[in-house]
Order: C-alpha cells, then structure tokens, then sequence
C-alpha cells in the first residue's frame, strides 16, 4: 500500500494505525479467502523522512495488534527510507493439505453465490471523506464499520470446510471479484444487486449522493469480506459454519450460470446494470 | 529498494535487470548469512505509470534467473501504481534444525575474522557513476565484477557447517557490518585494513580518488560478501569449505578480542581509523 494511491494521510483521511491494520489485514484477508491458517507475516515500510517515528510506531503497533488478535506472527521485516509512506506485507498462510485450501476457479453452474457480512462502508467513507456526503450520523456508521473491519480467518476456514466450490475476498467489491470467480470457473456469476447486504449508513449516503445502494455495496471495494459459490444443498451447511463464528452471517446474492465467463449484474428486474468505477483509496 | 535511495535508473545508472537482480540478491544475502537454505521468495512492486511493461518485465525476469540459479520459488507478491519504482522483496531460507543455523552473536575472544571474495567493487562503481572516476579499464573491470555479484549461499551453508560462530553478510561494508557482530557478541573485531581482499579495479580507482582502497573495501557496502568469526582452530575446515564451493576463497581479516563493543579499524601501524561514511546506491 502507497500513499497517494491506496491511502491518504492527510487530515480527516487515513491514520497511521490504520493503514498498519489495513495493510495486514489486505494480506490476511487473502488467506482467508482460501481457507487457510495464518502463519507469519514480514512488515517492508518506507518512511518519508519526515513521517518520525512516532507514527511509524503508531502504524506498527496497530499491524501488530491485528496480528495478535488473530494468531499471525509478525516474523521480520525491514525499514527504508522512501519519497512516499508505503507498506509491503507478505502474509504466508497454512493448511494442513493442499486439498483443504479453496481457490477461486471450481465453481459450477447451478451453484448459490453468497457472501459474508455487510458491504459498501468503506465506499460510503470514502465519499464521506471526499466532502461528497456530509458528517451525519450515518456518515459516523459508516466510518465507524470500516474501522472495525478485520480480515474474515475463522469464517474462510469454516466455509472452505463446508465443502464449498470457489472463494475470493472482496478487496475491489463483488462487480469487480465476483467475476474473478467466474472468470476462473468458465461461468458466470449472476448477482441480485437487491439482494446485497448493507453495511450501516450505507443506505442513507446512497441517497445523498444520488446513486442506488448497491453501488456502494458492490463496486466500493476495499470490504474485506468473502465472496464464495457452493451446491445448493450445502446452503445450510455454510450458513451454521459462519454463525458458529459469532461475528457475521451469510447473504446469498445470486446464482451460477453456464456462460460468460464472469459476472452478470442484475437489477430487480433481472436487467443486467453497469456500475461507475469507485477508486479504492482510504 | 526504492528509486532514488537505493538506485538510480538514469542514463548509466541501475537498468531494471540490476534492480531485479540486487533487490533479490539482498535478500538472499541475509539467508546466506544464517547458512540456511533458500525457499520461496515474494516479490512486491511498485511501478510508476511511466515505467512501462517492458521495463516492468525486464525486472521481474532478472529476479526470475537469480531464483532459478539459486534453488529459490518466486512464489508469489503484488504489482502495485507507486510514485517511484520501489521493490520489496520477502526471502524465505530454511534449515533442518535451530541449531544448523548461524546467528550474529556468538564470537569470542581469540576467533579469527574471515570474509568470503573480494570487496570494494559497488564503492568503486558508485564514484565511477557518479563522475569522479573515469571510465578506465579498471572501472570497466570493478562494474563487471558488481554485475556478477550473487549471494553467497552455498559458502554461507559451508561456513556454517564448519562450526563458525557468528557471522553477517557485507551489504554495509565491514566498517558496519562487522560492527554488528561485535556489538551482537559483546566483543571487539580488530579489523587490519590493509587485509581486506580488493575487487578488480578498486585499487586504480581508488588511486583516482585519492583515497585509500581499505576505505572503498571497508565502507562502500554492497559487496554481498559474508564476514564471519571463527576458532583458530576452525580456519583449515573454513577455507576447505569456502574452497569447495570452487567460486570463491577466505581472507582472514583480524581478530577478536575483549572490548568495544564494537569494530576497531586499523591500519598498518595499529592504530584506530575512522573512515568517511559511503553513500550506497547504485
């Protein structure tokens, strides 16, 4: 993650500690997605000379919090000197066997989509911060989910157990993941923007600036959920694999289709929609 | 490493093949210096949107045939936007056991002080890119030696099997980095300068510069070397070991006694040398 691209550090945009956590919870949020253990992670910073070491410490400690709350070790890295503040995280993940892991091609026509949590925070935060929304309450909801976001580990593993087809996390959002899925599975997702589940104040920012929620939701990216297809007779199965986690439930937004590949967006009226490209910064 | 702290990519500076290479190589370094085996390493770029595919891939492949020609799996990374070009690079080595390994502490007072080549050749380089040396037989002869430069791993893993001490790699030059292994062990390395092993061409263009060759071996960094403290009884299994590997040999550079902690720099007479701090860029 580099500054100027994926994050901003001025006023009212990223903290320090945030992009610490966010930069861990990028890699993490990969393993993830393919069901398996963290293991270890090694932090590369680039420090502007002018950033001091207070918040480079601040950026540090915060990725180090996240690693302990969820059992990564943070096993080496390197400091440099760099033009602009910027964060590498290699993130090395486990499984026990290769057949344990879940990877994004394998899904199959006739397959449920579904996918973890509530979406479109951080799109929300990101107009918010823009000066595109206003302060409101639902503006503070919206930040406040974003800054709670954690990388979905226990759930990714619990799904891949339930047997499922494909998995990917939703760092770009389900426009533009979902047809990874489908790309990587020669078929074709077709997701019910309706059906999207929403993060909080996401509904409310929608309609102030004048654009359908599922916008939001689907092409905000930068979600950290995950996004999976498997058999409709393992529906019951994957939803008590998340409930047992305690934190999210699942929202199936869509069905697998011969065709494409890649993904269909879909009105109410079964239309297919196409969404304006959000940048992906925070 | 980033464009413009660690490397140059004007006109006779760095081409996108070195950065791959060294970017690569410094890591691999630090794996030789533990005497482990190297595993899978991950590459993460930042490419400015004016760098171009080509370039892009110039880079990438250099590391590629680095990895190949040292038993390394580039196993995975990211491609980001980034104002400066920037590579980060996380190197994985392995060993059978904790104790196959080789730390920075552990030297003691009556070892002998070894270094793997010949030094010097990236400090000669450097003041031949920047201008004030000429482009003479002799900097041809220490460029060439900088472009075939590669870690040291198989006599890293000889080293250690040896049963050395401690040990480092040369990516500061021996002014620091064995200072590290004074400090890491709580004794002092008495370094002769007038022992150091010179690269082809150091001595010329030092003459050039009007400097001593000791100071471009000591502190022109970069040389991917391994200096390393052993018994004195250990010195015939060190050099056999080095010599096995048929691309290099040991010098013996000093001694370690009592004190410091720290590096002492001597010259021909004995005393203490302070020597001028060497940018390292290439």
């Amino acid at each position: 993650m580099v500054e100027g691209v994926h994050f901003r550090l001025q006023e009212g945009w990223a903290t320090p500690a945030e992009v610490g956590h966010r930069a861990l919870a990028g890699a993490l949020s990969d393993i993830a997605a393919m069901g398996a253990e963290p293991g270890e992670a090694y932090l590369a910073l680039g420090i502007p000379a002018d950033f001091g070491e207070e918040r480079a410490l601040e950026l540090v400690r915060a990725a180090g919090r996240l690693a302990a709350s969820t059992g990564t070790m943070i096993a080496g890295g390197d400091v440099v000197a760099s033009p602009a503040l910027m964060v590498s995280v290699t993130a090395i993940g486990w499984a026990d066997s290769a057949g344990d892991l879940v990877g994004r091609d394998g899904s199959q026509p006739g397959d449920i989509v579904g996918v973890t949590g509530r979406l479109g925070a951080s799109g929300a935060a990101l107009a918010v911060r823009e000066g595109r929304a206003g302060r409101s309450p639902a503006a503070e909801q919206a930040l406040a989910h974003c800054g709670g976001l954690t990388p979905r580990l226990p759930e990714g593993r619990a799904i891949a157990a339930a047997g499922i087809h494909a998995m990917v996390d939703l760092s770009d959002g389900v426009a533009t993941d979902a047809g990874h899925l489908g790309r990587a599975g020669g078929v074709l997702l077709e997701v019910e923007l309706a059906q999207l589940p929403l993060a909080p104040g996401v509904a409310e920012i929608a309609q102030e600036l004048g654009v359908p929620a599922y916008e939001l939701a689907a092409a905000g990216g930068e979600d950290y959920e995950l996004c999976f297809c498997a058999a409709p007779g393992d529906r019951g199965a994957v939803e008590a694999a998340v409930a047992a986690s305690g934190r999210t439930q699942v929202t199936w937004i869509g069905v697998v289709r011969e065709g494409g590949p890649g993904v269909l967006l879909a009105d109410e009226r079964g239309d297919a929609v196409q969404l304006a490209g959000w940048e992906h910064v925070f």
